[in-house]
């Protein structure tokens, strides 16, 4: 029988990897799950979004995929370990893509990477970079207001140049000829980011490098699929039905929303 | 026995109103609830924000409250008739407390209200504020850009100016005299939205016109107190801590993380 991809994301923002991979596999059925009631996961904690990380794995586990694709940024930089001990089907975050794409593009060695607060403090993608390219200097700052900047459609707004020119000023004489946008809400900023970085630097956006690196891991089982896609939400649909209808071109056909069983107590 | 004033919140922005109850209350006990592993409530939707607002709530009565004070404004324009349905105690929301002060500041009765989607979406203020004034004109429009400007801590950055003149143009030509913080987190911003909006038009914060509001409703148990404050929240300490040492100018003495034992199912 042939199982479908599983992707999960905070929210919205891995819906751009899910495009990707969509595309490139056409003939795959797709699981999205985008945790719309708890996002975002950048400014919190590591026990946090590795707790939800699994919450949201099992339930794709539940669903028979036959490999998970961890789209959200934060996660794939504090939780793939995690997730590695409640499953042996293969896991792929974005951070490894990322990483290697940007060691092909850079000339001078000197990489730089934006993301949220959370995957900039785990390091996740210096050490990956560096696994691959020992003599590699990367040089990380966080911009947290890029995701809400996004979410609101300013992405060209005044205060989005202003805002990114103060992110990225950081990247002042550190002679980067390569930038990492290592969150899944970056590349809808990618213009104001460019023009605020300089045009002479590459930007590295995962949601492109993880197809190729999906091809390598993918099962192998059979083509008897039609390439179906379902997406869950862990808050209502609507909104995550208006902003993946711009994000994908077309209405996601089908959308659920999947709520948590929940009780609190204390402890850690 | 004397029994805690209960408090929370979506994260710290209801800090603003703890510190306005502590001071007017020095005797009695609180314990304060702040969200941190879900925040922010504001662009999510009436069935979510019922739903945290009820499991907040039952955390709280687990700690033999009193009374409830919904210090978000978001749980406080959706959630109050569903946490009536589970508890006897008084609650109150910070909307009547603001729609009160709005109604008595106002001269010429137009009074412009921001918050966040939720709340403006809810109409809560524009009702409670002509249940009070009928002959009221209300105008309400959403500014989800403020929460993450105040927690970046960049009120007073030049894109916050930007953005808040972006905002506020809504009014233009709408002769407003008042402008209701709707937010507990706008009045970390009050400076950049009071040079946006024009020094003639008074700013109501509702952290300050709920403890004349308390007051009412609180019920008078005794005087055998020393005044302890409690401090939880959902995701980790240290950045709480860090941020209510700031706001509270002072550090929370007992402060734990409460964690939520969660497990998805597919359904409304």
């Amino acid at each position: 029988m042939k199982r479908p991809i599983g992707i999960f994301d905070s929210g919205v923002g891995g819906l751009t990897v899910f495009k990707a991979i969509r595309n490139q596999f056409p003939q795959e059925d797709i699981v999205y799950f985008g945790d719309t009631a708890r996002v975002p996961y950048g400014p919190k904690s590591p026990k946090t979004i590795i707790d939800y990380s699994i919450q949201n794995a099992r339930f794709l586990l539940q669903q028979n995929i036959k490999i998970l694709v961890v789209a959200c940024n934060t996660s794939s930089a504090v939780a793939i370990p995690a997730l590695e001990e409640i499953t042996d089907i293969p896991i792929i975050g974005v951070i490894q893509p990322g990483a290697e794409q940007s060691v092909l593009t850079t000339r001078n060695k000197r990489i730089g990477v934006i993301g949220t607060e959370g995957t900039v403090r785990s390091n996740a993608y210096s050490i990956a970079i560096k696994q691959l390219e020992p003599k590699a200097e990367v040089f990380s700052t966080p911009c947290p207001l890029f995701v809400p900047l996004a979410e609101e459609g300013w992405q060209d707004h005044s205060s989005a140049h202003l805002i990114a020119q103060e992110y990225l000023s950081f990247f002042t004489n550190l002679d980067i000829d390569t930038l990492v946008l290592g969150c899944t809400h970056y590349p809808l900023l990618k213009k104001t980011i460019q023009t605020a970085i300089g045009e002479e630097v590459r930007l590295v956006d995962s949601a492109e490098a993880i197809t190729m690196y999906l091809q390598r891991y993918l099962p192998d089982d059979g083509n008897e699929s039609v390439g179906n896609s379902c997406f869950y939400v862990s808050d209502s649909e609507e909104k995550f039905y208006q902003i993946a209808k711009r994000i994908l071109d077309k209405e996601p056909a089908f959308l659920k929303t999947v709520r948590l069983y929940e009780s609190w107590f204390i402890g850690k």
